[in-house]
C-alpha cells in the first residue's frame, strides 16, 4: 500500500520500476541534439496519414508499441493504460490507443500529462492495482498548431516568448519493483495562476506551478535541492526556466545547477528556429523515455526529478481575457532501490 | 489495498464510504422531474457570469462548495480532487477549481467522467492514499452547443437522435468506510468502437461500451443483472438505451427490468423538447448526486451498478469522418457494507 505523506505527495512503499520506455518523434526532433535517442524517428509530420490528427495518434501508438516490445511485452499483459493529449477531447490518445481494446483511463494534464500518467500509473502498481500498467502520452506541431493558433499554412509570425510544440510521443511500462529505474514518491499538482494572459508565452504561465511542485515534493520528502543530480522540468523553455530559477532564488535556494528543461533539450535553439524552445505533451515524454529513464537505469543519474508542467487554457477561455492556470505533476526516480 | 480481480474490474477490500454528494443544476434540469432531488437550482443559464464558460465552472464550483458544506468539510480536509470535463482542455474543471489549491487530477472520459473521477477517488481512499478525495463534473448546454454544434442562437435544428446536453454538476466526496453508501467495487472501461459516424447519434456511439464495462465487471464479480435493483447507464438516450438492451438480450439476459439511463430520467420528454434524452457529464453526475446516492444511503436501493457513458470524439475528427468510440466505466455501489 502506498504511505500518504501529506499535502498531494505519495511516497511509494512497495516499490515499482519502470520496465520498459520508448519515444518515437518527428524528423525535426530526431534532427535535434537528443535525435540518437529516441527508438523511432519519422521520415515527415504526415507518418503516412491523411490528417495531423492521425499523425498524432500513429505517433502515440508507435510509442506504446515500442515499449511492449522492447519489455517483451504483449498488450495484453498490460491492466490499464493511462494517456492524455493537447488535441480537444483528448482525441490524439483515443484514436491512438482503440485498436488495444485494454481499459483504458484519460487523463488531461496539458503538457503534463507524462508526469501524470506515469504518477497514475506507478500508484496502481504500488497499491497492488494490477501487474502492469503504461503512461502514454503525445503531441504534434502540426495539430497543436492548427487547434491553438493558426494553420501551418497560414504562416503567423511567432512571438520571441513562444515555444515549438514538440511531434513526439513517449510510454513508460511500470510494474513491481525489479531493476532500476525505480519510481520513488510522486507530488500532485496544485492549478497554480500566475496571472499571464498572453497564449504565447506559456513558459511564463507554467513557472509558477512548477516552484508549486517541486518546492512542494522536497519540503514533504525532507530533501534538498542538492539531493538530486538533476531535476527535469517539463517545458518552460528559456523564459519559463529563468522565472523558475529566480522563484527559487527569492526563497534563498539556487536550482540552477541542477535544474534542466526538456524543451531546451530537445531542441538546438542556435540551429531550430525554435524560439523560447520545445513544448507540447510530447516533448517532455519523448526526453523522459528517450534520455532521462536510460541514464537512470545506467546509474549516471543516481536520483531524478520529472516535473511535466501544462498550462491549462483553451482558445476560447484565452479570446475570452481569462488568465492562464499551470499544473505541474512531480515524478521521483531513482537508480537505488 | 485494493483487491484487483481481473480485466478491469477492481475490488475494494478495505471499503469506502461516499460521505457527501451534491448537485448544482440549470433551471430546465430544475423544471424536470428530478427537480426536488437537486441541491442547487439555478435561475438561468448565465449564473451571473458574463460567459457560458464562466458558468459552467460556476455550477462545478456550487456542486463542490455544497458537497463540502453537507459534509461539514473545509476544502482543506480534501486529499486529491479528480475532476474533468467536455470543454476544450477540460477549462470547465481547471478554471471551477483553481482558487482551491488542492492537488488536482485532470481526467478526461467525456460523459463518462462522473464514474471515472469517482472510480478513481474510491480507489485512492481503498488504497490508503489520502483520507478525503473529491470528484466532480460539469457540463452546460450552451457551452457544449457552442463547441460541439453551432451556436445557441444559430437555431439549428436537431435530429431526432440528437440529445439535450444537461446544464449540471455533480461532486462527491469519499472516505473510510462509516455508512452507507459503499463503494464496492470498479471497472475501468474500454474504448469501444461501434462504427457510429453520426455526431447527433451518441447513444448509439457509447450503447456498445455499456454494454462490454457492464457485462465484463458481472462477468468479473461473479454477479448476475438480477444482483441488482437498478443499472443505471450515463446518457445513452431512448436510442443507445434501445441499443444496450438489445445488446444484452442477443446474449440471452434481459436487462430492462433494471435498467434506467440518467439521460431519460433527468428530462421529461413527453413536456421538455429533449428529443432522444438528456447527456453531458453533467447528466449522470446531477442524478447520482441528486437522485441515486440518496436512495442507497436510505436503503430503498439495496445494489445499483452506475455506468457513466462517453463519447471520445471532438469536431475534428468527427469532421475529418472518422468513426465515434465511447467508453464506459462502472462503479457498483451499495447500501450493505
Amino acid at each position: 500500500m502506498s504511505q500518504f505523506i501529506k499535502d498531494g505527495t505519495i511516497k511509494l512503499t512497495n516499490g515499482v520500476s519502470v520496465l520498459s520506455y520508448a519515444a518515437a518523434v518527428g524528423k525535426m526532433e530526431g534532427d535535434g541534439p537528443l535525435g540518437e535517442c529516441f527508438d523511432y524517428i519519422s521520415k515527415g509530420a504526415e507518418l503516412g496519414e491523411e490528417t495531423w490528427e492521425k499523425a498524432e495518434s500513429k505517433l502515440q501508438q508507435y510509442a506504446f508499441d515500442f515499449a511492449l516490445r522492447k519489455g517483451h511485452f504483449l498488450s495484453d499483459d498490460i491492466d490499464f493504460i493511462f494517456a492524455g493529449d493537447l488535441l480537444n477531447q483528448c482525441t490524439g490518445s483515443t484514436y491512438g490507443l482503440r485498436q488495444y481494446n485494454l481499459p483504458f483511463v484519460g487523463l488531461y494534464g496539458a503538457c503534463s500529462t507524462m508526469a501524470e500518467s506515469l504518477a497514475m500509473a506507478s500508484l496502481f502498481i504500488d497499491s497492488g492495482m494490477g501487474e502492469y500498467c503504461a503512461a502514454v502520452t503525445s503531441s504534434h506541431f502540426c495539430s497543436a498548431e492548427r487547434q491553438f493558433r493558426f494553420p501551418i499554412t497560414y504562416g503567423g509570425v511567432r512571438t520571441p516568448t513562444a515555444q515549438w510544440t514538440a511531434t513526439a510521443s513517449g510510454c513508460c511500462i511500470v510494474g513491481a519493483v525489479t531493476e532500476p529505474p525505480y519510481i520513488k514518491a510522486v507530488t500532485i499538482g496544485k492549478i497554480v495562476d500566475m496571472g499571464e494572459k498572453d497564449a504565447n508565452n506559456m513558459g511564463a504561465a507554467m513557472a509558477g506551478a512548477a516552484y508549486d511542485s517541486i518546492s512542494r515534493h522536497l519540503s514533504n520528502t525532507g530533501k534538498n535541492v542538492s539531493d538530486f543530480d538533476a531535476i527535469f522540468t517539463g517545458d518552460l523553455g528559456q523564459v519559463g526556466s529563468d522565472i523558475l530559477c529566480e522563484l527559487f532564488s527569492r526563497h534563498n535556494e539556487d536550482i540552477s545547477k541542477v535544474h534542466k528543461d526538456c524543451g531546451l533539450m530537445i531542441f538546438d535553439r542556435e540551429k531550430q528556429d525554435v524560439h523560447a524552445g520545445g513544448s507540447g505533451c510530447g516533448c517532455s515524454a519523448s526526453v523522459l523515455c528517450g534520455y532521462i529513464l536510460p541514464r537512470v537505469r545506467s546509474g549516471e543519474y543516481k536520483n531524478i526529478l520529472f516535473a511535466a508542467t501544462g498550462a491549462l487554457m483553451s482558445t476560447t477561455v484565452v479570446q475570452q481575457g481569462e488568465s492562464i492556470p499551470g499544473i505541474s505533476h512531480v515524478v521521483e526516480i531513482s537508480h537505488r532501490r
